[in-house]
């Protein structure tokens, strides 16, 4: 029996072929929306003819479900973006590992290579960094420093429920370096990208949004982010 | 008129739900495979009943053919991995906006994202390197050092041609942290990784290859890569 992950991509049209095969030939389907990436399946469900069982991350964590049930048959696990960004996923497909299923992965487009379309070289990019809901940790602001000081930027994430506008404002009262890109909706069609100071990014609109703090930038890289 | 850039992914069914529909619409498709991903397309050529023409990059650099067609109808612009992240793409990109083209992206698989089946932290990673394949240059010992300074992981990509025992001594005898997880096929059917010294990384297999310079590891990727 075979654990499938999955990955949705950015947008409800994200899913790669191979994805929608396994989707096609599986016994059980489940999705996990931990991120605030939402997405309609309603399109994907109609095409495979598979049911998908919507999990609470705390079902994933703690009870594995998805590798409950590849004991019996062939399950699917579908993960927005590209399946390994996230620890969680890890700890699943060890488990699964544990007791003997296989485990295949389908991988689709990430918000970490999407942001490309900023018009940033993505191997200018140092270590990415999540910015917790409750605050801005000294570990963070160490990561985006060491990045800073040998000229590199740093892609923000930020945790589900926190706002654009309200992540700037704490990075702002914590770092010196302030220009940013920040992204809305990547690899939608409403995808958008605004060159601004921190102190200047404004909040509106619906996510997923990130923020990536801009290290040294070329003259290609100005030219394309201008 | 619409240039669609269309990511194929890292195997002949990575291309997006939406990747398909575009070629489906499109009045023109091109492909192009400078990096060792050569894919076999005809699947999707024949689900979507689009004739797709393979450029070489002289053509693509220079003449930019699939801004050309994008002139006269809508043109699909395809590429292994996700598409922004060789620079190449921005260019074509960037031509495509001067001449008022309407743009799009539909995103797909990255390496950059793939490597994650190792077990490693996607997060833990530093700058991305690429080794080219007449030798190891100072720039890229630089960066290699300056991620493990910091603890970090490398990835590095090889060159077009450059084989991965090749690779693997080229940076032996340029870096002290030899410790590597060499990589083969990530995101097909055949994707392995093996956890070695640089030194007793074996040459054999077919490509895509790619090698991660592990930095500090936590137990967690311990357990994973074990």
């Amino acid at each position: 029996m075979t654990l499938h992950f999955v990955g949705l991509g950015l947008n409800s049209e994200g899913i790669s072929l191979e994805g929608l095969r396994r989707l096609e030939e599986a016994d059980a389907a489940f999705v996990e929306f931990y991120t605030n990436l939402e997405m309609d399946l309603s399109g994907v469900e109609e095409r495979t003819g598979a049911e998908i069982e919507e999990l609470p991350r705390a079902e994933v964590e703690r009870e594995m479900l998805p590798v409950e049930a590849a004991e019996s048959g062939d399950a699917v696990f579908l993960v927005p973006g590209d399946p390994f960004a996230a620890t969680t996923h890890q700890e699943l497909r060890r488990e699964a590992e544990e007791r003997d299923l296989e485990v295949s992965v389908s991988h689709a487009g990430s918000v970490l290579t999407a942001v490309g379309e900023t018009g940033l070289d993505l191997y200018r990019f140092g270590r990415t960094v999540t910015l917790p809901s409750h605050g801005c940790p000294p570990s963070v602001v160490n990561m985006i420093a060491e990045n800073d000081s040998v000229g590199l930027h740093t892609m923000v994430l930020l945790d589900p429920g926190l706002g654009i506008g309200e992540a700037a404002e704490m990075l702002r009262q914590e770092i010196d370096n302030s220009r940013c890109v920040a992204c809305s909706r990547l690899g939608t069609d409403q995808s958008s990208t605004e060159v601004a100071d921190l102190s200047e990014v404004e909040g509106g609109g619906s996510g997923p949004h990130c923020l990536v703090l801009m290290g040294d930038t070329t003259d290609k890289e100005e030219e394309y982010i201008g």
